[in-house]
């Protein structure tokens, strides 16, 4: 049986947050902001740890890094600093020995306030399922869904990282340019089809200097570990104006990101081989080549949920619009890293690279409501409203989890935000 | 005539720097950073001024953003604390009284390495020109050059800040997949199809809320000051990666900036009413459009100048390959600021906003050398040489300036860049 935590809340086969995750973040509590690592429903404060000598193991640049407001210091540090806390942090969360002097730097997250856990400096966007592609490129191009790149370029582009908020923060509707079909002209209103997308994204660790691309088999040792992704996306602004340079005003207002980063470490149990490219696919090119005997995926499980204002006002709990797995994508984690840096472009510390809208090949595990389009019925609440695209007062929750025979559940808590239309709120 | 100051270079009517420029930038100099002023051959040291107290009319919290080693700081505080600094610096550098006093505070420009003038979160890049987009238009679609949005939305994309240089820094060419019409499968190698784009940036001064979009009429007021830029573009992997997502790889290994940044109030004297859209466009939406009667641009005339290994090793100077204008432009530098706010999206202090390749209608404006492709002739050298792309060795230089009966040459200083070969020099 797995190690358990003196932390009671951590031992919940339901929390997300067992001593096997530690996931960091940044919260704020009694004026102070601080990097944590959530265990069960608290939130263990490590510059609190630092200040205490509970860190004194690990080497005191490291321990420096963990004192910051930020992340990005510590995630440059690399994979021998990275384990050498999670060493540390799995003993003073587990040894009963160490409980009195740990227990007072426990911070109750129902008392903090979630940040961005890092400054991120650049935001890229992949687009790494194929049956994403597949469902969108019929809706735009019915005869020819899939480009003739996809199999060979893992596509990506340039996101916004200004606006990049972190789970709870409302979103507020967008307005835009717009142009129906029929129309001879486009007008500027807001938004009437807002949409979520469902994602992994990953947070640059060590990054590389300009000019000098990282090869396929060092990509991981960049990746300092994952979160949950929604890129909030207005498909109506996209369709008009995203030829011929890609989406822009239609994704950039908004994008949502969980606040905890589950380490690389963390996930690494619940790596499965991965399946090999359909029958017919080209190979890779060599220079996106894993070595085939070695090439492991993560099964991580996803989750959409909904719930609208009336549900909530109904007290009716979020229904789940769809599930996905990270496993599904046709490119991994260490080929969008790979690809992002062969041109020589440099990656930096807290750099967020997200896969794109994961969804399944079946039908209920669409990533996005543009591609539920191609089912036979639309999406019925239990209020009895319908769904094409998001309304006002809609709340979009995101969960992602591991599991696994005699292995906890590892999990990102909610990666959450509710539509709101423009000024509802005094800024 | 112009006042005049009292250093000397700053009087010469070659410079790009006399009194009435005073453009901000970034220099290193004996072992220290800070943000200087270009006057003549010369740079004014502001966290010196500061220092010596001759900045004291100012208000001291203003004084303070100029201590800093980057411009985010002093852009954030907008037009009446650039106003307040620029009118000092103008009786510093003009009253021959306080010139003992100001002149040990110069440094000159050949002794200071320069540096980025601000920390760029995110760098936007637009698609102005309507002469270049349908002249690269044509050679993707002959029969479909401009898309049907083009006279309507101001198409942009978000680039990379991270791979943003400063003019001077080599640019080293980047490999990536491509593949020609005929070949069955791309490979993956180094880039033939080098090219430059000559464009304008604008540096984002106070920025807005997310969420909350910027009034046409307020637009000008969240501009510090423009500067040159070359978006360097590998067009043989823009061609195969580019659909449907936009550039990716063939644009974001580097951005060459140029160190100086001019004050929108230096740019003032040179505006020229706009001239109204061709006959049988669309009026832009409304908002999108300004007061007719009080718009107009900056004529800023551009030049792109080229100089070979071979040329350099013979001693020939640079030549010049085309020259551009920014009031050329389809679309103001209003409409792009307020187009890119529109959603919501949140602007920041010292974020990088472009126009996009600079191209004039007739041949000789060409703002890249995919462009050129038009003409009849290859580009000749005077060693000999033709040029398609760029080849290892080459040096391209930008050069922007203002000039009108008058009144003084207000420029940029260089935009350059120089291609070599990955691995060149040690690392």
């Amino acid at each position: 049986m797995a190690v358990r935590s003196w932390v009671v809340s951590a031992n919940d086969p339901a929390t997300d947050f067992p001593l096997q995750n530690l996931p960091y973040g940044v919260f704020r509590h009694e004026h102070s902001t601080r990097i944590g690592v959530a265990i069960g429903d608290q939130i263990l404060d490590l510059r609190a740890c630092a200040t205490d000598g509970l860190l004194r193991p690990i080497a005191s640049e490291w321990v420096g890094a963990c004192t910051s407001e930020v992340l990005n210091q510590f995630m440059a540090l690399g994979p021998p600093a990275w384990s050498a806390l999670r060493r540390q942090l799995t003993v003073l969360l587990a040894d009963p020995q160490v409980q009195s002097r740990v227990e007072p730097l426990l911070v109750p997250m129902r008392a903090a306030e979630m940040h961005l856990p890092a400054q991120i400096g650049d935001y890229t966007d992949f687009y790494a399922s194929i049956h994403h592609a597949t469902r969108v490129g019929k809706l735009f191009r019915p005869d020819n869904p899939l480009l003739p790149n996809y199999k060979y370029v893992p596509i990506g582009y340039h996101g916004r990282a200004s606006s990049i908020v972190v789970s709870g923060r409302e979103i507020i509707r967008p307005s835009g340019q717009t142009k129906s079909p029929t129309a001879t002209e486009p007008v500027f209103g807001l938004s009437r089809s807002l949409d979520y997308e469902l994602e992994v994204g990953m947070f640059v660790g060590p990054g590389n200097p300009l000019g000098q691309p990282i090869p396929i088999d060092q990509a991981e040792q960049h990746i300092f570990g994952l979160c949950l992704v929604n890129d909030w996306s207005a498909r109506d602004i996209q369709s008009w104006e995203y030829q011929p340079l890609g989406p822009f005003l239609a994704k950039n207002f908004a994008t949502t990101i969980s606040p905890w980063i589950i380490p690389m470490d963390a996930l690494a149990p619940y790596r499965v081989p991965a399946a090999p490219r359909p029958e017919g696919d080209p190979s890779p090119l060599a220079y996106l080549k894993s070595d085939d005997s070695t090439h492991t995926v993560i099964d991580l499980k996803l989750e959409v949920y909904l719930q609208s204002e009336k549900m909530r006002k109904s007290e009716i709990k979020p229904v789940q619009l769809s599930t996905g797995n990270l496993r599904d994508l046709y490119w991994s984690l260490a080929q969008l890293f790979t690809h992002h840096a062969s041109n020589g472009c440099n990656l930096r510390p807290g750099d967020l690279l997200a896969t794109g809208t994961i969804s399944g090949p079946e039908q209920g595990s669409e990533g996005c409501l543009l591609e539920m389009k191609h089912r036979a019925e639309p999406i019925k609440l239990p209020t009895g409203e319908t769904r094409a695209f998001l309304e006002d007062g809609d709340m979009v929750s995101f969960r992602g989890y591991c599991q696994a025979p005699g292995l906890p559940r590892v999990g990102f808590g909610e990666c959450t935000g509710t539509i709101n239309p423009p000024n509802s709120s005094p800024v």
